[in-house]
């Protein structure tokens, strides 16, 4: 069993850098606190007995041995965060890595396949608005052009960021790997969500990742006098927006898949006075699913939903695709392998899509990937209220570390 | 008939106090440039022979006497504008006061009932958040105490601000009319709309004025993750704002009166983040009629709309009534003598409802009112490019000159 005490230990320290006053982290892609927790796991991982390495991305790695000439299986997850974010999302997906082999070592079991312990970069959107770029680097997803592209809110790009920390942007294509040397990938991360709360159980075995499709849409109408128009000589841009927001709903609702949801989280009002009906709306669309095809299809009415609102009404339309991710389904060996670990163990378990994106996702289009899910309590991540009951949490590396040996005696 | 190069000319002269680099004005409530407006007019009245004088809170009089002991016929407007307005709101309804006491001085016509030209002060809404505080104040309708607790954008308040520029806002109860002393008041003013534009008329003969009843609504729900929460488990404060909208657009099109408009020209949406569900929205909702009874009952089932909607939704609801004005209807002898006038000087007219409130409205609720529309081009005011035809406004001012002569015989 793992170690409770260690892991908190582990967790306390890593909360330490870059703690904020309201007791949250702020960690940000490949900045300089970021490279700080590399380097604290870098030396929990020597001490751990593991090859370490660091790639010219940021990405860390650290290899046990295995018995036979086999691909690696790798697990780990981040250690960027949010702004004021929690001290449990990604980082304990790490630690859980390391759990495992310090596991490994205190039963001085060698496994067949090697053992990658991973540490990636630049998870968080927050600061360049692109996801999961370590893992979209090692395998092959992202290219030296995209870190020119990518810029925070100063204006700095991502191959400067990676420059002003010591790391090199133009070794990129060093960073990928050969994926036929990875065998599966494994991720241990809180839900933030409330399914497992509400459910009570203390792990997720995760089928699928959701990804999103998101559209910017700007609806042109008419800023007329709210008094002086008559209701039927109106161009109202915010009724074209109203019928759009419960189209998406009803779509999302009833007319896609059952994992679909769709919302609209950004409405901008514009000129927003009281007396002059709104001549422009901006909405931010979000449709999400772990079924490409259900969300392919959700995105098309959605689409056609939209363009008939604007035609009806004599609404101006401009729509910009801004994202169109792939969902990620699990592998079926992984899956069962968690499940398997859960039941022997005899931690209550629930299979469960994820709605938000991992670097699982990412690894899920390459490997045979899975991931364990621990519950958050309210539902609460992205916040210095993160937090996931440490009985849940010792459950959860548990399932994992029996998991990984699961999957390394059939894969 | 009125002198257009006069007109014109005066038009300028006032255009250029408080002159705007886009081309429009700005004279705001009981400001300096506002008073320097009322010292040229005052200058006019008495070049026309006018017994002239300013009331200690900014409104401005000027009175030719009649042949008998009656009450006054008082025909003017405003001398003050919104922010870069236009040049027409307002100013020409006191230019057309001064266009009927120079006709009548050029046919050296005495009127049976005083004429009395009037300059009211602060009738626009945009510095203090109150309207026709000039024509209030004259009619009792507006106390002291009321002058103390509004305020502009610099914390500056109405009495504060009447004080800088030489007024006495201790003086109120001085600036009461006698209104047993007031037999009619007339009003020529831009018509802000497209209805006169669209049917090619030169001339709005109003029947009524509408009035606002207006809303601020807080909704609350819940602020969840746009992709971790399935739709079944969402409270979503937009979806419930956007049924709101679409059932104010509804309620006002086809279930109140037919001159019922009903508009949700605010709204804020809050967080405002693409994977975030609105947990906050708030509308600002404006509903207008010119028969109280169908505002009334407008108002009452929106309201009644919006109750049902947050119980189904299960959405918190703030509601907070800001105003609640009476529609003011125009005096069937006024309408008429307004209406023979055009009809004997072959003006086309059209008999319409002023959707914006006026100063009319105010003396409407004391005295036998009536108001002139003359087109506006595209329906724009409060605009720089706030434009009427000058032929538009010579047949405005002269059905003005002739209906003020008709209603002196008649009233």
């Amino acid at each position: 069993m793992a170690d409770l005490q260690r892991i908190q230990d582990n967790l306390m320290a890593l909360a330490a850098i870059g703690a904020t006053p309201e007791g949250g982290v702020t960690r940000l892609a490949w900045s300089e606190l970021e490279r700080e927790a590399h380097r604290l796991v870098i030396q929990w991982m020597k001490e751990a007995g593991l090859e370490v390495w660091e790639d010219p991305m940021g990405n860390t790695f650290g290899r046990r041995v295995g018995s036979e000439d086999l691909p690696t299986i790798m697990v780990g997850s981040h250690l960027d965060t949010v702004n004021n974010g929690g001290n449990l999302d990604g980082t304990l997906g790490v630690i859980a890595g390391l759990e495992l082999v310090r596991e490994l070592n205190k039963k001085r079991l060698i496994t067949r396949h090697p053992i990658t312990v991973v540490a990636f970069a630049a998870e968080e959107a927050v600061r360049f608005a692109d996801t999961c770029m370590g893992s979209k680097i090692i395998t092959g997803a992202m290219d030296r052009e995209h870190l020119d592209k990518i810029k925070d809110e100063q204006g700095i790009t991502g191959a400067e960021a990676m420059k002003l920390v010591g790391l090199d942007p133009d070794r990129i294509e060093e960073a990928q790997w050969d994926l036929a040397k990875i065998a599966a990938y494994f991720e241990l991360h809180v839900e933030q969500g409330l399914v497992l709360e509400k459910l009570g159980k203390q792990v997720g075995v995760v089928t699928a990742i959701a990804a999103a499709t998101r559209y910017r849409v700007t609806l042109t109408g008419s800023a007329d006098h709210s008094g002086a128009t008559p209701m039927g000589a109106r161009k109202d841009a915010l009724c074209a927006a109203s019928e759009i927001v419960l189209g998406i709903e009803r779509i999302a609702s009833s007319e896609a898949g059952p994992t679909t949801v769709g919302t609209v989280g950004i409405m901008k009002v514009q000129p927003g006075a009281m007396t002059v009906i709104p001549g422009q709306v901006e909405l931010g669309i979000d449709i999400r699913d772990t079924v490409p095809e259900a969300k392919q299809v959700a995105s098309e009415k959605i689409v056609a939903m939209i363009e008939d609102v604007c035609r009806r009404r004599n609404i101006g339309l401009n729509l910009v695709k801004l994202l169109d991710d792939v969902p990620a389904v699990m592998s079926p060996t992984v899956i069962e392998a968690i499940k398997n670990s859960a039941e022997r163990l005899g931690y209550s378990y629930h299979m469960m899509p994820s709605a938000a994106g991992h670097d699982a996702r990412i690894m899920g289009f390459v490997t045979q990937t899975g991931m364990v899910f621990v519950p958050s309590r309210a539902g609460i991540s992205h916040s210095p209220k993160e937090w996931t009951d440490p009985e849940d949490i010792l459950a959860g590396i548990n399932v994992m570390v029996e998991a990984v040996q699961e999957a390394d005696r059939v894969l």
